[in-house]
């Protein structure tokens, strides 16, 4: 396998988020002028959008108010609430981790796939491996430069990333978290059903340029980063090309209103997802701080 | 009730996060130097360390390796795992959101309490309302200070606070996250069974000097931020007077290793929980950017 | 509050099961005939009907054969696969505990709806009281006498029922599981969609029928064993009239395939819930046993 | 394989309970004298025994009387309670599917263990096959016999059975349900902490014995069956024997309080599981009908 396999080590589980180091830090928190907080997560919960196939989010309080109203008893005046959750770790605003997807016997960077089991979740490459960063951000923002969100099965292709940039004034850096935004979720969010639907998204030369670019990570206001339905005879070849040969992790179901019409291009971006351990996926607040 | 209760409107439900302006960002980004994100969470998951009256957390593969090996169609070599999660949203590193605790029939801030059902989750104050930050962080480091962990029920007043400021030749100011060392959890990481008892923490004096600081969020590596057992004749009075008093939330469970014994007292703190809607807390992995 | 209150003392936990005495089940065991069993649940799992408000149901595997296909360690030959099911107890083929509805602040008997907690579950009435029955059941079946399924929201009544035991050539006996045959579930098996809508079923003669008739237990092949829509200005009046005022549980979604068009309408029925402590219903496998 | 496989057709899911006939259901029926219906599952629930390496039962509440104190709005003074609940297939009083455990790639009857998947659950041999019996129960009561429970790790072997079914006056049937009382769970009742270690029970000859005999099912208290450690080399070989080679499923975790000292060893008994879609065990309240 050629790609990002060997290139920081045998037993690396980063990936592209080695490309993150401290000048990437640095220059990322230089970028902070207004000393704005934005935060890119859809509402999580058991209203949240969940692909047909998974367990919609649940939460369930193990004590409220109602005890306390029907005469739980109270020392020092103190009450006090608590809850359950249960979520399919893909659904949400999600980290994928490396071991998400994969083709063959092994997972990104040669690690064997037989590490992913039942019994011991993703022993390698899980979502507690997920390495938090603050990088800078890039806004591709596709909705703006059309003047209305893509349409269904739209193609973003190398070509449009490197407009994008261009048009910002901006020139791509190793290490850049790059932020797309194609109006899927903000034209499906009051109705889900479609959402999980044919969305626009990248497309394999998309993919190459990503990689060449050494960006360390890919966020889209979309479902799967990827343009849906796949070409012809593969199925998420974006995935397979980004997350399975060059480790670079997707984060998946971005929502990006605080971040559009501000006329900010670049930010700081901090991605800091909660690894469960054995997980394929962290959920995850990512952060651009203007 | 007095405290911060109307200082920011009525339907106020974030509380002392909103000690946190733009100038306070500004200033924790001024403070990367070295360009090292620093991640202060302890390994989530089903070793985790979990209160024996909660459940512990469990991964469920929905997907994985195995039903591949065992002949699941594969389309253009691509292969993928999922899996499901559920967790007591109390266990491990989170923030502890405002509608966890308080007094009476009225939560911070004079949120009702009676919002607060199993039908709803918490309709106010839910784990959704934590609004993400980024502060100046300030370590006060006890266990180097005492040269050794902090034995159980150590009680920690506004007195070794004021102490921790001045050593470090820092003086608090309004927005500060405030981080506090006990060793607790690096004495009990091996042996989860007693971490849940008596623990060493903060006592009504150093909330009291907490609120007065206008301190925006408190971490502490123990399970409950504040020393068990409580006064006699109360029970968690730090979490009555910061939380439901101040609404200043807590981030507990923190693991401070990368964070220590590098001569830093003060840091770039990045809080952004992942709140799932109508939950009492949001998971959380906290980063000190150094 | 009339009906069974206080009919089997203060304490008592059973309600109308208390009418199921060793001579109700001898006799049912004098019915045997055939030596036949027929198991009348649905379908129980992933694809079984929820109502749209609650969570479907849920397998996880914790461990399963893809785990030795990828080199699980094996000791004498020997393999094992287990899992973990979740699931809403009001799910499928199951039992209302007496907990599950009421009225006012006490619950059927007088036990205070003050003991329905969250952090306790059901304290009284909980699943883990039904008392596991073996008595006579008598089959009403409303589609053969129609020849076609009742149409949505069809009433039934008492006269109903007084006929179709009287068809029978049977008369009402204490302690009696009178099972009812709708159509409702038949009829909506392929497509979930519309079977938690306007289902006909039994109306509030029908329940004061059966109460004074000692009935002990009453199961329908439909979500709620009473009409929908309620009759103006009530809710669930079926529910209110026999669980609450009488302690009469009910089966709901019984599947009725197995017992109809073999010309009998009295056979030995059976039923031993699976009750989790605390819970509201019981999971059960109901049996007529021919 | 030798044992029952192909024994009642190749596409057989059912296996020893195919022994439980017309014939076997009358005998049964025809044992029903008292009129007394004992159940015999232990408490099901949070605070049941569940081997450590399980997640513990859980039970949500949905809605409770907590909601209504709240205000919950009321109509026609309808109030109602609902729950969910989780657990571990294998724990409390179960029956193992014959999907349970194998050896090699084939399950019971040479279903491939490849049918045994995170996605699908068991597709073949899964808990919603495991049919409903009636059928003669015999009781071997070795606490009776011994004058008290069976020390840690007694083997009991084809001799105890045969010389139970003897001193009874009683001759082994096909289609039985054999019932052994170690009073192991008696005795680990009160503390569940050494129930799951070095159990007394069943050996290979009785395993032997029992297939020779056509047992239809075994159910004992304690929580595999088999006594504990296995035999040098081999790990728990009697569920080899019985479930994969010969198709009889076991009853785990009996509690037989309510059977023992009335001077009764033969029963009808009745095993109505709740078989969630690919599970590996069912839930069950067997019954001894007196």
């Amino acid at each position: 396998m050629s790609g990002n396999w060997g290139r920081w080590g045998s037993s690396d589980e980063i990936g592209a988020l080695n490309l993150v180091g401290p000048d990437e830090v640095r220059r990322a928190a230089s970028l902070v002028r207004e000393g704005t907080v934005v935060a890119l997560a859809q509402p999580s919960g058991a209203e949240g959008a969940v692909p047909p196939h998974r367990g919609r989010g649940m939460r369930f309080m193990d004590r409220d108010a109602g005890d306390y109203a029907l005469g739980a008893r109270v020392v020092g005046g103190f009450k006090f609430a608590e809850d359950t959750v249960m979520l399919s770790t893909h659904s949400g605003t999600h980290v994928d981790a490396l071991s998400h997807v994969w083709s063959g016997d092994e997972l990104f960077n040669g690690h064997p796939a037989s590490t992913l089991r039942s019994t011991t979740g993703a022993a390698r490459l899980g979502a507690e491996t997920l390495r938090s960063i603050m990088t800078r951000g890039v806004l591709i923002d596709l909705v703006a430069a059309r003047g209305e969100p893509l349409p269904a099965s739209t193609r973003i292709g190398a070509e449009e990333l490197a407009r994008g940039y261009a048009s910002a004034g901006l020139v791509p850096e190793a290490g850049d978290a790059l932020v797309v935004r194609t109006g899927w979720w903000e034209s499906h969010r009051e109705s889900h059903a479609d959402y999980f639907d044919n969305e626009p998204g990248l497309d394999e030369s998309a993919a190459e340029w990503i990689a060449a670019a050494d960006i360390a990570i890919v966020g889209v206001d979309n479902y799967a980063i990827e343009v849906q339905p796949s070409s012809e005879g593969t199925r998420f070849p974006v995935h397979l090309a980004l997350i399975h040969e060059h480790g670079v992790p997707f984060i998946e179901n971005l929502e990006l209103d605080g971040l559009v019409g501000r006329g900010v291009a670049e930010f700081c971006f901090v991605v800091a997802p909660v690894g469960f351990a054995g997980s394929t996926a962290g959920q995850v607040t990512p952060l651009a701080i203007l």
